[in-house]
């Protein structure tokens, strides 16, 4: 196995995303360097000790964090992010504090080092209530509808502006949920939690009507790697299956997991919270053509995710 | 004349466009509060000493500030920025500090003192290199080209999630660029500038033929007033022409009111700058069926932009 010599770094490297990135980089050869401030990122999901690892435990809203984590990186795979949409307005600057000012501060940083490969996990939230479903990369300008999303579409915007300049060669990968081993946060881990809990009752926000679209963390990461790797995966793609499942099939396939039947008490409308988009599928033509496709159906991801929480319930107690 | 009990508040209110919507109000019978840093704005756009104007000197950038400018007032006319979109690489934070983060502060303080009027200045720069040509406010998703359009789009994206959230009724305007007096920066103003100093020679940057669009400064604020005045015209709107012409007809134009025959040297290449967007015109009909329509031609507004340069020499001599 060749090792490069110039690591490659990736932001949030400790969180659910970005530490399956971390190993799949690590099992690809690739030396990585993780910068996480451990807000939402886990100690246990990091190889700690691993030659090809390093950790730096430290915050992007700091410049110097940022020229540190930066320089002499190959490659950045930037994960880092305020992920809480749901409770946006609890403090709303944070979203654009953390999801788009740290997106330039990390674009500055490699405009001065000149790392040109900057590789971004986007949501598919920045399409808010789309008029267009399948939604594809081009559909009609869309309307922001949380702050979440308007701090993610902000970042792009910048990540542009700096590929225009001349400054980097970006791929900007707009996610479904994602799911799979380590998944610390979302309403399946929600559901989860309440019913490990209590098997007999469960509270769902919204009618349960809603239509969600979802991808296994291992499909996921191997598309951020394969984009990395290839000069003509520069641009913009949205990454998701074929498929969309309402909340009820979800807490369908949750209870049979967990051999449960919940009574299910729902808070009612057609969104789950201010800002939730009750009907989300991506058009995944565009990655699709370049070879990538999902190995693993929503089910299945449910499936492995729920079996990966009933397994690694120490999850629930921390953050 | 009824006066409003409540204030409007006009930010950017001492600027080539706050200072003529400021007068419009006044005009008007709007009790009128400016707030303004004065770092482009000019002390005698403003009518001191009228009875229905209040002059706030200060920062937006302080959240204190913005909440004391919110305060008391019907309708926020958000209109402070930084404008100078051709020189967003020289401090490449500010555009996101000024225009997203500031508008995020007014939003906040129009949240927590429930003024639900937010009329804002966004920017056809937000479509980037249009791929749609007239380009309509539901183009296909743009691609940002420079960090003023990041910036904006950014601005607009917090808008529109405030208001989906159900704090504001806000009013999105796309502007083309803005002619007529107290015109102080862009293009037309670099011409006269030029050409005054010496009628022989002008540089031109770019090959000359990038097409433009040019709005007067009377329709503009004429179409910001009417929507703060009417509920149903929440939303988002083009604001221009539906002419558009070259910077090289621009330059005709000019020359022949300046009397002069200037040898032209060009910088070359299609764009005039990095991020320059060598083709706008908007498609205006959304605005149009609310039955607003230009009173003044492109030709007209900038014959009256260079005869309102020739007599206001001054503005070449500060800022």
């Amino acid at each position: 196995m060749i090792v490069n010599s110039r690591p490659v770094l990736v932001t949030g490297g400790a969180g659910f995303i970005g530490s399956n990135l971390v190993d799949y980089l690590l099992d690809n050869g690739e030396r990585v360097r993780v910068v996480d401030n451990f807000s939402t990122g886990r100690t246990p999901f990091l190889q700690h000790g691993h030659p090809n690892l390093e950790i730096m435990s430290a915050d992007l809203t700091d410049p110097s964090t940022c020229d540190s984590a930066v320089e002499g990186c190959s490659v950045v795979f930037h994960l880092a992010a305020n992920a809480d949409v749901r409770y946006g307005w609890t403090e709303p600057m944070r979203d654009m504090e953390q999801n788009a000012r740290v997106t330039q501060l990390l674009l500055e940083s490699c405009r001065v080092n000149s790392v040109r490969r900057f590789v971004f996990s986007s949501t598919g939230s920045i399409y808010g209530n789309a008029v267009q479903i399948p939604t594809s990369e081009d559909c009609p300008f869309p309307i922001q509808t949380s702050l979440y999303g308007a701090s993610k579409l902000a970042a792009e915007g910048l990540i542009c502006a700096y590929a225009e300049a001349g400054f980097i060669d970006p791929t900007i990968f707009r996610f479904v949920s994602i799911l799979g081993p380590r998944y610390t946060h979302g309403h399946v881990f929600d559901f989860v939690k309440q019913l490990i809990n209590d098997p007999s009752n469960l509270l769902v926000l919204g009618d349960g009507n809603q239509t969600k679209s979802y991808l296994h963390v291992f499909d996921c990461v191997r598309a951020m790697y394969q984009a990395s790797q290839s000069d003509t995966l520069s641009g913009i793609f949205n990454l998701g299956t074929r498929e969309a499942i309402t909340v009820n099939e979800s807490i369908g396939i949750i209870s049979k997991e967990l051999d449960c039947v919940p009574q299910r008490l729902y808070s009612g409308g057609i969104q789950g919270w201010v800002g939730d988009s009750p009907r989300i599928l991506l058009n995944t033509d565009r990655i699709e053509s370049t070879g990538w496709h999902p190995s693993k159906s929503i089910e299945e991801s449910v499936r492995e995710t729920v079996t990966w929480l009933i397994a690694n319930q120490w999850v629930f107690g921390e953050n």
